[in-house]
């Protein structure tokens, strides 16, 4: 049984609001649960130094959590003078696992900053700020479109994610907090909306486990991105 | 004329969500027209080393931007190292202004970190975190004393800011972006709920006022403390 | 009673020694009583991003003290790997008082830094730099205008500063460090030599204060920038 | 066909030196192909505050390259100020990975670090670092299990990883630099010598991949692994 | 010919003014031509950890340079977050120097902290700063001798520091700015009162130099240091 | 006697393996007993600002030492987020003492950075840095000479050095690291082939040394420097 009653490949329940900021050119609060992220999405016409003139466009991400978003209060990292490891870390992804669902030539030399704040934390924050960036990023590539500064449209399949794990000896969907502080094993599966793989992480800690298991976590993977993308979807119509 | 088309002492609209966040203590999304602050009040049962031992209470506060809060995207401060001068100089101000309204003795040897986060700005976004801090601040300290904690109440007059200043050679209550940025003249004025002054700053680039000039803007700003205070009781009742 | 047995609206005695240092395009060593501080000015071709090709000049300040400028050693700001919230907080209000007194179309596309470096602190020492600095500026504005690189005074009106407070129940002016460490209401008035105020800050730290105080405490204010331009027209006759 | 005319299937040579260097409790240099990292492994008699008197043990790890260890010469990490994302994200993989083998109740309260310091760069370092570095965790607790500090082996069974990935279509074990540079998909197997699993990562930019593929770099991984866990026997036999 | 008309082995007018400041329990302007630092030492009740309960005593120094003691002005140090490869390096200088001639037995488990602060630089002020700082001890140490904590004179022998150098093919002593930029070898010379070797420090930059030449020098260097020492008696008489 | 029972005058073994690294375009592994350092050198066709355009060339050295190479482990400079002062200290020293024996006329406008990383230290590490890095120099020289891109040789006469210092009273060659930690006086002699002086630091902590002990260790630098060349022509051949 899990602390919050949930079926084994039961997913929180997701809402998706967009607009949730006036300035930004694409914004979304996403809520997985008592998951809450704030996702912006930033166009600039310039790009990194290593492909200007490439004609290419590029996507990165910024990653942060407010000092209140845990049980805890944890310590501003920018009185401490940098980002964490773990917060470094998880930008990568987000910023990596967005490209890989991105046309760059279609896009055009210019880049898409994607933020995701956390504005409240209760487990997945990672996977809710990729699911929801995307979404931020739609807005954003909408709005290139509509002006005409972009014509063919450089999101083809949707990019979304979803945490899965080994709880209590079970394999189960969307770990929240109490889950993911006590599971042998966590994955993040990052996926495109027709299933295709972008990036698989499984890990486990004083532990190990097998081929098996591993894929039994990809099968509620695949259940769980399948739910998100179609929330992306009535989110973004 | 304003750009908003206010009166000259007309405040934009405000709103006060309490509970905003779950895992503080006390919690405020607060709303002065298009400046949206989050505030989360934080109770630790530790004191900074000067106080130790003191059986005195003390009120910290912390104040930060997200990236796109504002028109055009700025760096994130954990990525560039450090809080910048305006960050640091606002913090002080918060925390310096709400522990002018704390009866430190009655709060008891603990700290309440008041952390200030503004989600979207659009001038003013000081005053409206000292504004909704106190908020936040209030509803911490009533969790205090529902527990028994705390007896006699440590809040015995509320704290709010407004700004005012001179724009287009008037003087206008609550400034918005488009006044800020041309205001030749602009101040912040905290008072507590029976109109004594806790800070004053009055602050003119290239340009000078007169002293008549200043009285006027107090007389503004004591008219907008009254309306905010009615606001945070509305709020917090 | 005043500790130093002043009268309540007296100020310490006053010496500005120009030409201190060589190198500086302007330097003076200002003494208010036993707060000294070493100004110098230092011209440079080359103006801040922002408003390069504009025209317009730029000034601004840097502040410091020395480690053993205090009755007991402080760190110094190189090894703590930053500037601390109140070097920061002072060396922009400096900045942004000298540019209030500065015609920058007068002064053309080129800036100036003031450095002002507390060799021994009493008390005051933002405001001393505040005046000191004035004297650096107004020799270093000397030079360009005797070169011919500069034809109209860009300094029409002189800038000082001074500190008034209550102390005791009593507004008084110009505080040395025992009465600042105990003033309840601590207030720095930056003004013009007509009177006109540049900046205003009123701060009261677990207390509060009236506006009848705050009146009180103006004309102090009014009294001593008269005494102060006073000392700094004879320092650069 | 790949650039280094190996085998699809074909790990580079491996040859691990112990000993490397003689003040570290444990040493080893390790070398796949041109890859070289240098590990050692220090006992401490302190653990993190976290696990401070609960008599486990810890096991960490940190990760450098020498500046000319690649094919350009990259900048020094202590002269950027910080260990760069990628560092902190490999070396948070190596301590996690290595800590999967450890009984920590029977390591008892002690911790040890493992240094992986890249000489030369080829591809794979982040693996080569896991594989070297359980070498040099071996040697350590020898020599703690030869003093009699430890009496059961907390090293049940190893910990060894490979790199596999897609290159030019085909799943390939052992990317060397050539091949990593170019792979459409970049997998990290770690494993146990009975092939349970630690860590997987794998991973697409700019593309994506899908579940047969990832069974196929699966199976390349546990041949890999095998080889490894192979010569680590060998070179502490 | 030197370009200030100087004899070869002839030094700059020396002055030493002690009491420059109020708070330290020694301080010193010295200024040897136009090179001016400040002095102060400062006594503290504690000790390096490396040290604690060993009943021995420390000598340290730090160094500083105001951003206009020079010619052009200098960035400071506190805002580029660090100090400087050159200001390490005078500052272990000053107090490994300083420390040799300390009885550290005598002078009981405490720390003295000596500060030299360049007010205005023209060659040679490392060497100024351990001459001007050996004053500011010797007066800090006379303070703990009247008040009977210390008991015997750890001061038994003053250390006093110059440079001498080659300069347009000749061995010169005291080197000035002008002097100093274009020298092809520059050495330091720092020596007790009986001209017993401290330290000695001699370096060519793009240029070598023959033992006989080192001679010369130290010649030189004796002569130098003997009308240091007795400028610094004269000021501590 | 020394610890190590060698001769006073009697330098380690010295080895000195080039080639040690495939990517730099010079490098080498310097032995000197147990103090071993990778030396490589890297050719950039770009100079720092302050030269270019001359025409001249520059070669500038950087210096680490690995966590592990002393006896017990050192913090990381990277994780400590600067390079240390002795770090710094000991890499302007390389950097400057290998300048001096090159023609960099004859270089042209190029860079080379020459690294010198401390793998294993047992005393003398900054002495073996010079010697190797002279070595890893030499190599990157002859390939650009062998390409044509340089005609004349820049290093006309090569750079060692040797530490001597003042061990249980004696004057000895090649301090290890227990004579190091042990000696009274430690001196550093940096020299041409042809035995003309470049560098000569000797240092005295807690104690004094006389000019006649100076001239011993510069007896014996000068033969340590002859046998530290003939091994340099040795390897270099």
């Amino acid at each position: 049984m899990r602390p919050s009653g949930r079926e084994l490949n039961e997913m929180r329940p997701v809402s998706i609001e967009t607009g949730f900021t006036k300035h930004a050119e694409g914004s979304a609060l996403i809520k997985i649960g008592d998951t809450h992220v704030l996702c912006t999405a930033t166009i600039e016409d310039r790009v990194p130094p290593f492909i200007k003139g490439s004609g290419l466009g590029w996507v990165t991400a910024e990653y942060g959590m407010l000092p209140r978003a845990t049980n805890t209060r944890m310590r501003r990292e920018s009185t401490a003078g940098k980002q964490g490891g773990r917060t470094v870390e998880i930008q990568r992804l987000i910023g990596r696992s967005l490209r890989a669902g991105v046309d760059r030539v279609a896009l055009g030399e210019r880049q898409i900053t994607v933020d995701c704040d956390v504005l409240q934390a209760d487990g997945g924050t990672r996977c809710a700020s990729i699911t929801g960036g995307w979404v931020a990023l739609r807005l954003a590539v909408n709005k290139l479109m509509k002006a005409g500064d972009v014509i063919s449209d450089p999101l083809v399949d949707p990019v979304a994610a979803i945490s899965c794990g080994i709880y209590a000896g079970q394999p189960v969907m969307d770990l929240d907090y109490p889950e993911d502080s006590e599971a042998g094993v966590d994955g993040n599966f990052i996926m495109t909306g027709s299933k295709q793989l972008i990036e698989v992480q499984m890990s486990a800690e004083g532990a190990t486990f097998s081929r098996d298991q591993m894929n039994q976590l990809m099968d509620l993977a695949e259940k769980g991105v399948g739910e998100l993308v179609a929330a992306q979807k009535a989110a973004t119509a």
